[in-house]
């Protein structure tokens, strides 16, 4: 919906408070058909709008959507220094993108950049990661650890152990962690988890975790093609989530493991991670650049890269792969 | 010199053509004393401008500084890719930043920032380096490798030979290696390479290569601060270089070198650059943030890290570090 016919509209609904508006007089002020409005407000009730429709006498909003504010985020935030920064915004075309730049202009280590929807929401791969409005966390977190570059994609499990804590503790589902981004619910995803670094040769400058987690929306919010592969902690709890406090989970538990990462090393999120990897044990297919490579999972390395042994008993390393189990 | 004095300085001189301007003209003209027309008269001469003065006259410019211009790079590129794109500026920060934000907006690979003077300069560790106008080459290089982030630094040291191999043609000099990212002549800096990478866990983004080269500085241009440590091409060589014919050849080195190594791997720039590494088989000190480490440079490793062997015979793998010869 283009932004200032929505805000006419919001406003209007606002302005009459528990009176119903018609439809007719909805089209006049907007200057579309009654089709059209009929059309803006399906738009609404998809980003969590609840509109009441009496015949003869038109619409009222009944309930607005559930919002995220920074305000909320940090009250009970148990963190010291992950999420002291909240950067909040409605809508953004990406949140890595935001806090790149915040990064870049200096913002400091725990820096989070939370978006009610993203327009261009990244996935690995820079595909597209569907990022609808009002319904999940869709956030960025800026971490300057001081670490070879090299050890960076080590926090991309950092963050799955973390967000795998964090549900586990919100709902009562056991979640399962897919080498190396993907956390799932019965084998669909509700959680992609993308790591970007910004570095010199011997320094880490900043690295940009980002989160997207698939919270409150409901079967209906998905486009046909994403039913398959994708689910929401709604869908699968049949509970609404309480967002902000889902972040500030995150939040406890990812800051909890990067201290421990960067005290003790690789080796406990390593043990936390493989208790949590749904492909370790199994025949496995690796789509790779290269070609496929079809063999049994061994485990991660020290370094958190794939052990792949092939059929004929040959130990492949992965770095790079889309992962399909058999 | 505020711009806007400099620029109704040079505006008058332009107009005046062959004729002399006095003290007093330019003190009335940019409101100032006669003592501070000479300063800048000064500030000038030190960007490379020839001024005349003449008793009772005053001042005349006699010689503008040489410019590099994006169409003279241009002209005679041996190169397909790198420098096909130029991005030229007077001044910048930091060509660096410039070339972040151009790939960040998707530019292509081979996309070159040169600029006549940077403000914040940087070396590695986000250290100053001196970058004074219309006498130097700062510029960044923007690649997009397919490679796997961990091998990014192993750029440097393609750049490395790239740009020594380039001196080495234009002038008699042969300059030296200092691990991981100086060029040296007799001991002292001629070239600083800053490799930065923006990456997914596993896969390259862009890899911002920059190079500062000392060209054109005579003596005086140095604070006294530097004078023990920097060097520049016309000081050693008594001659002064044509910047653009220098970054013609270091980008047709620099894509030559990068092309080999996408191809052959890094065990051929191995070889050339320990051909001219002044550190390999010399005691030194690494001087890192956990201590300092003294023994013998051994050489480097197939991924670029520094051997070094300490006195009891054990080899440390150095892989960031300030290199101090004996």
């Amino acid at each position: 919906m283009q932004s200032e016919l929505r805000k006419r509209l919001l406003d209007a609904f606002t302005n009459s408070g528990e009176d119903f508006l018609s439809g007719q007089y909805l089209a006049e002020l907007i200057g579309c058909s009654r089709t059209a409005v009929w059309k803006h407000i399906e738009e609404l009730r998809k980003e969590g709008f609840e509109l009441e429709a009496v015949r003869r006498k038109g619409y009222r909003i009944v309930k607005v959507p559930e919002k995220i504010t920074a305000n909320e985020v940090r009250l009970g935030l148990m963190t010291k220094r992950l999420g002291q920064n909240i950067h909040y915004e409605e809508s953004v075309d990406s949140t890595q993108k935001i806090a790149l730049q915040l990064s870049l202009d200096g913002a400091p280590e725990g820096t989070v950049v939370i978006a009610e929807e993203q327009t261009r929401g990244r996935g690995r791969m820079a595909r597209a990661w569907f990022s609808p409005k009002y319904t999940g966390v869709w956030m960025s977190v800026i971490l300057r650890p001081n670490l070879l570059p090299q050890k960076a994609p080590q926090l991309t499990l950092v963050t799955a152990v973390a967000v795998v804590q964090a549900i586990e503790e919100l709902t009562s589902i056991k979640p399962e962690i897919k080498w190396p981004n993907d956390i799932l619910i019965n084998g669909k995803k509700i959680t992609g988890i993308l790591t970007e670094l910004q570095a010199e040769s011997d320094r880490i400058n900043s690295v940009i975790i980002g989160i997207g987690m698939n919270v409150n929306q409901e079967l209906e919010a998905y486009p046909e093609e994403l039913l398959t592969i994708a689910t929401s902690l709604r869908i699968e709890s049949g509970n609404r989530l309480n967002r902000a406090e889902l972040i500030r989970l995150v939040l406890a538990k990812l800051e909890h493991l990067y201290d421990l990462y960067l005290q003790e090393g690789f080796q406990p999120i390593k043990l936390l991670w493989e208790s949590y990897a749904v492909s370790i044990g199994k025949m496995i297919t690796a789509r790779m650049v290269q070609g496929d490579l079809y063999g049994k999972a061994l485990g991660i390395t020290g370094d958190g890269v794939l052990m792949l042994e092939d059929e004929a008993g040959k130990v492949h390393f992965v770095y790079s792969a889309d992962i399909e189990l058999q």
